[in-house]
């Protein structure tokens, strides 16, 4: 894949016959990539967080396709399907909330049925061209996006990046590409507790870009928009609700609450994929809700006094109201509603 | 002092002539005081956030100028003012945003303009009484504040407890009173990046006395407010201008500006020594900013990438229009404004 300037990163590979995910847990730290030659593996990888980010998690499950037909054809090459649609079952269950992750599983499901014998050829085609479509799509969001923008400072949360997508990012596209342009002065990120996607990989990403980042915490965002220097918050999505109504990381409701508050704009990039019409609005999205020592503890340390509880949803909604324009690659819509993303996704 | 149910916790105490700390940088994995003999260890702790929050501040350096007085009366009989007035100015340079500091050294000040000799002895005294008047003074603020509650849960930022103060707390003196009523159903409790003040004292010190608490991440709070069962959000303050405007710990804008736009009331639970008349406004206040490390790194371990910065304010200013009540021990003012603050402050 050609890559551009501000465009480095890599996090999910297809490298001899493997899924190669970059481990982002152990950033920045460590640079440690995990390569997977089962789909029960790559199941597992999404659960535990080793990649994460909406489109990287259906890139990965689109792998993830390609290895189970491989494994199960060589096991049995005339009764494949059954034991492939059980591993799919598996790899749909590994984190609720993502929809590209069901997209992902339900693309390469199409391209099975078509399919005779030696499956993993051709279904690795298919996932080979949903991953550079993703980065298309993601260098689209980033023109798209840096349109919109004209100077001052943003903000983003958790990492909607290279590190979260095929390559190039959602929200980070946006960035880079505006960076690119000369059409933003100051990148801020929050640090965005409890897992610190924008302390750890956030960070890291633009650093490695030669992007300046400077992080705050959730409790300092209100504080920044007062100041006059930030004009947009710029976010991912883990999915999209038919009526525009937005899930993504826990803390992204409270910034478009105080971006409203304040008078700056508020985006999310996110590609099609993430579109999930299927879902009427975001009271009916599933949100994970993990571990409360993810809370409680800081690494391995109790942090909390014993007996305190935590409430540690992963991600929150938020309503179509407060988003003023939603960038995909098949363009932007502003005051997104059900309309406009219904006539978005039949264009 | 009398102590009562839910009462059980002192960070400052006047010990065999030493200021005696509990050392907050530990809790709640070590419960290590500090005895303090001399007014420099005094203003160090202050400083290094041994003892925080501005009530306890202000006790701390009230103990402070009796020790700086004995040492000075003893190295010279005649001639100690002049030293103990430099001592003071070490003293009030601190910490620069908590008022009670500057309000408890002018109290001691002035009780010193009229001693003659042996001022050690009729200090104390005074330091005394200001540490019982701010515990009357919460008891109080807990009578009046819980007065406002009817069931339903309370979050709360920081800690504005017994920790914080000379001992009941306001924010947590409110919820004190109101647990002891049957008044609230649940607490919940910011962690409050990037100290952790929530995580580590308010944790404790509810843990300790048997009320219950569950803690969350900043970005979660306006998802928590989105559900039905939250009814108040009750916070300390580490000033409240003449306007009514309040700075505290960085992040209680954030609740501000959500507690208005869901529906919640907003409550700051203060002490008169609080109110600072010679501020006009919180556009007055100078907000400390600490070392970029504290958000960049967890403890002696560095999470950001290098390159990365951080913007680490303390404090932030709510302004006075999202107050919905401030509770003093000298009475509720809703909707503060400077009109009532000074009618407050002159009854």
């Amino acid at each position: 894949m050609k890559q551009k300037k501000y465009d480095s990163i890599r996090a999910v590979q297809w490298v001899d016959g493997q899924v190669r995910l970059l481990d982002q847990r152990y950033l920045p730290q460590k640079i440690i990539y995990k390569d997977l030659g089962s789909c029960a593996e790559v199941a597992k990888s999404i659960t535990d967080m080793v990649v994460r980010g909406a489109p990287a998690i259906g890139i990965t499950a689109a792998y993830g396709v390609v290895l189970a037909a491989r494994q199960r054809y060589r096991q049995n090459p005339t009764h494949w399907r059954q034991p492939v649609a059980a591993d799919l079952n598996t790899l749909l269950g590994a984190r609720p909330t993502a929809v590209n992750l069901r997209w992902a599983i339900a693309r390469m499901r199409t391209a099975m049925e078509t399919l005779q014998d030696h499956p993993a050829k051709p279904l690795l085609a298919e996932a080979l061209r949903i991953h550079e479509e993703d980065i298309a799509g993601n260098r689209k969001i980033g023109a798209l996006g840096a349109s919109l923008l004209c100077g001052g400072g943003v903000l983003t949360h958790c990492n909607a990046g290279a590190l979260a997508t095929g390559g190039y990012g959602t929200a980070l596209g946006v960035i880079r590409s505006a960076w690119t342009e000369g059409k933003i002065r100051k990148v801020y990120a929050d640090e965005t507790r409890p897992w610190l996607q924008g302390s750890r990989l956030t960070s890291w990403e633009l650093t490695q870009e030669g992007i300046p980042v400077t992080l705050l915490c959730e409790g300092a965002a209100a504080s920044l928009m007062r100041r006059r220097d930030l004009h947009w918050v710029i976010v991912g999505a883990d999915r999209v609700a038919a009526n525009g109504d937005v899930a993504n990381k826990i803390g992204t409701y409270n910034l478009a609450v105080n971006a409203r508050a304040h008078g700056l704009k508020f985006m999310v990039a996110a590609p099609t994929s993430t579109l999930d019409m299927a879902t009427p609005s975001g009271e009916e999205i599933e949100i994970e809700h993990r571990p409360q020592g993810e809370v409680l503890m800081l690494g391995s340390r109790q942090v909390a006094a014993p007996g305190a509880t935590a409430w540690n949803p992963v991600f929150d909604i938020t309503p179509a109201r407060l988003v003023d324009v939603l960038v995909t690659e098949k363009g932007i819509i502003h005051a997104p509603d059900e309309d406009k993303l219904k006539r978005l996704m039949n264009a």
